[in-house]
């Protein structure tokens, strides 16, 4: 089985690797396609983010989808030949957070291709996945297995929405139109926002935008008065989601989020941002972090299903295992791509 | 007529000023206690704070309580002779947000001793006082006008609590046990918060916050580890109140913040603060600002009147407003002053 | 100018009404859409509903759309030519409710062809209507005006999704498939849920329900196991917008609400009802009222602007004016009407 | 060891009974204390309530207190020797419920002394019991057990004071003074309400309340103008807790909740309650039920043993385990006792 590990920045390599054993409750999976997430691109590129840091060689990727090979003796959701999306997360199901109904937050959490832990977690960029029956949610024939592999970062934007609260009838401020940035302008559309605007500093993601729902979508690039017009009144946006990862653009948001908004901040940025605190106190702005997700895994699948939620605007390209370096590259450059994903 | 004018930083006078004509839904006070805020002491220190600065001399102070001389010819809800609690806030009445509930937001807020605008709002340690009927809140016999004078910054600590929802039941931290620190304290005990953890770096206001009923109360000077006790299981605090305005002291908070918790900042600080917004990503963490009160300004006046909260711990020393100069530089000394107020 | 009057049950009218003055702040108005609402029939069929009776002759209509004519000397939100949904709801401006931003809950509301308060409130049932400015909200051009006067109807189900909390990825309950129960499923669907399930007691409306979105209609009448699929580990849905009016239909609710779910209750049913009160208590459902609307009126008109929200389905036929009994009987009978226009 | 069985209404017994017994989990507790609930009362007087009846022979009590005798294994939280409040809860721990921070709606949830399910689950009015080490939770030296015997109904009232949001400077109405309408009063002051006024229709009851806190205590008994002048601008209160399972009390809240108010609905009364539900949609009032509880029971041991709630004056008298049948003839009197507890 070929799986793509990563050894240090910009070495990434495609490399034989073992398939593991399956317990009674374990469905083996051949993964068909493996979307490559802002994550996968730091290990990539940096050997890591913040504190997480590559310590030993390790596969990348959690976004994937596939079909079933076989089950175990215990298994009875899925069957050989279900196609599925998985989820890759694997929470212990004991701690306190999982017990309260956050397994996000779980003591435990093993999730794939993270560094976070040591030994790390092995991601899913590979032919053969044994998973958990729990972790592998059965899709229609009709939906396409790249579409599928959207389903975790779907989920991701899915949860960030409800942080920010009924966004019916809001008026929604989008600052980074990257992979999640796009996806949250399409779950806030879906969420019924009343206006969507999205900003960037490239214009390629920023076509993007327009063509998904945005209403606006605005170059921030060398233009402090980008967002002026939305400044009146204390500001017009109801809520934000911050999916830049800059603190300049957190900042700028803050001046446009009304008094007693919310933004919501995705994603794990660098480490540490210098915010102008007086804003946030005096226009009492709540700013919330969003860390992954955990039933909103199953409603993104359902999304996708239905085609509700179309994310084919978003997919740039399709590269074979065997290129896996070109696709992150290509993933890398954000005037050619928004999300690059591998076949397997 | 006298009253404390600020000039320039540690400039300043008693002086005579006039006794504004009154209108016919007007009440005339004579002012008898007066708080001296953290915002008083910038304009004495620094000249304001952030991008707010003094620009022409104004009367300070906005904590206030008093007894009704006169009344105007439409007033009904007060008499002469009645003893007030004086709420500082006149808003607009008219924009979005008066209209909204959130008066706090005002578009065309005036608020006592304020540099906010131009010209400046002026203030009200002074001996006479015109202000509208609604602001004049009336007290009981029972209660002294130096514990009524308390009603404003209460009231900003009850809001605060509002937006930490609710406190019952809750383990509670409080960073910086000044004024307001020392206050909010009181207040997440009268919310029903099950453990109120209070830090300062300093003795005497730590001092008080045992006193008032916190359960613990820590120096965390020269400490790193003061806080460490509270980090396991990704953090204890459901909810703080950041009252310290040091961003060291947020980033501690954030630490012993659990998944999903609040915190909330109060007080207009320096500026900016450098966060890791890393950590409030991956903990969900809610940071909520609060600015000044509505509603509240009933209620702390309520709880002060029924005695349901004491603040009489927090009142250093009541000073003759002839002396205001050596009341600013005792509130100005932490180690030797909680609440200063003037006698006027 | 020709009005709509209703006399006592069944004696409908139609009058030579006067068109009232104009105040500065005021437009005139020219009618052309009129749809009837379930109050409106009410009137004509019982004289009332509830403790509500007719006491004089009143003007029927509040679902309305026009053109404007006139503008006061103090008007600048329209101008003559602008094609408007009239929002008909006249809060007082100045009680509690009102500087609440709860106008809904005005002490002192007035709401065109209503017989809550003595003498009545006029309707809009009429060829010119005199309103103030802040009631006419402007309508694109591609925006039909028989469309347009489904705004108030759609703000009220609007108003009511509030009550639900975020409908994002939620699996929905409507009972009663009418006018109400149908722009119900519309808002359901544009606040994302994830599944829409209707019921009726008649086939026609539900075959309009499936067409705007519901996933599954069901006929329930004569079928107590209409809804026993769904009572499963508790009850299958989060939210119910009940708009049927039926104590049954409520109670059937309950049976398949999940633990800690919302039922929301539309409309002014006949006045009592008799519930499962242990079943509520048993599973923690909170069953919230909801009453007309407030900015939910703007979200309305945008949402029928641009055609996010498509009402077409729902419009049986606009009748003229000069056949006004013919138009409210049609309206009666369900098994023919879903809404009926009258056009003026 | 000896156990109070009840066999039949009114045929209450005081038999030999086995102990259980013990896992590797468990601990043997010597029960001292056991208070009497509502539900006892209703096996004993009707041999049920709704559809939950007497099938079968059972022990009753959940509410108690005892010592530890034996630990097994396996234990770690506590040990022989220490004194415990029991939590009668034993959810199944792997529902969605569970999975969800909601045991108190598993979907196999055991709980003492109840006909819900059969076989029955036996209850703890016992001289010995084996339970969950999570069950047992200390108390300190200085805590009576008769007061550690209120921990599970004073869990009951924290549970609901959560289903009614933020209590911190609000109004609230205790519809029904017995036990648990007396210790929501306890709780609502504990919430930090501003007002809290109960209603009962004898005067024992209200008595004790107003000994515990009750602003105003009121006799509605044939004086339906009792509440009446919590009627202006549509209603007074912000919350309500419904605490004597009687319609008419329902009925009379509503008319003296202000709209957006909640009422939340305690104990299962005896099944249905007809509703003016019109008041209910106008006023858009939430009525909530609230069910059990889960983290609430430690909070309740927690304020029991810091003496912050003082339950003292709602015991009525301590009752020898052999004379059982006056206890409960005792504690159905509603003019001579609040609580009566059992000593076992």
């Amino acid at each position: 089985m070929k799986a793509a590990v990563i050894h240090a920045p910009l070495d990434l390599r495609i490399e034989d690797a073992d398939i593991p054993a399956m317990g009674p409750y374990d469905v083996r999976v051949r993964i068909r396609a493996g979307g490559i997430c802002g994550s996968d691109l730091h290990y990539y590129l940096h050997g890591g983010f913040g504190t997480v840091r590559l310590k030993q060689p390790m596969i990348l990727g959690h976004e994937i989808a596939g079909e079933v090979m076989e089950v175990g003796a215990q298994v009875s959701r899925v069957q050989p030949g279900d196609r599925v999306a998985i989820n890759p997360s694997q929470p212990c199901g004991h701690c306190r957070f999982c017990l309260d109904g956050k397994p996000n937050h779980c003591l435990d959490m093993r999730f794939y291709g993270s560094a976070m832990r040591m030994p790390h977690v092995q991601g899913a960029f590979r032919e053969v996945l044994v998973c958990n029956e729990v972790q592998a949610v059965p899709i229609p024939a009709a939906l396409p297995l790249e579409k599928a592999a959207f389903a975790e970062p779907l989920a991701v934007c899915l949860h960030a929405a409800r942080q920010a609260g009924p966004l019916l009838g809001q008026r929604v401020l989008v600052t980074g139109s990257g992979p999640i940035g796009a996806l949250a302008v399409l779950v806030a559309r879906q969420a019924g926002a009343r206006e969507v605007v999205a900003t960037d500093i490239m214009e390629a993601p920023l076509a993007i935008a327009r063509r998904i729902g945005a209403d606006i979508a605005l170059n921030t690039a060398g233009d402090p008065e980008a967002l002026t017009r939305f400044k009146a009144d204390k500001g017009r946006f109801d809520a934000v989601f911050e999916a830049s990862g800059s603190g300049v653009a957190l900042a700028g948001a803050m001046e446009v989020t009304r008094p007693g908004g919310t933004i919501v901040q995705l994603g794990l940025a660098g480490g540490e941002m210098t915010l102008p605190i007086n804003m946030l106190v005096a226009k009492e702005i709540a700013l919330r972090g969003t860390f992954r997700f955990h039933e909103e895994f199953a409603w993104a699948v359902h999304f996708l299903a239905t085609g509700t939620i179309d994310v084919s605007p978003l997919l740039t390209e399709i590269v074979p295992l065997s290129e896996a370096v070109r696709a992150f590259e290509l993933a890398a450059d954000r005037t050619r791509a928004m999300k690059v994903q591998l076949s397997l």
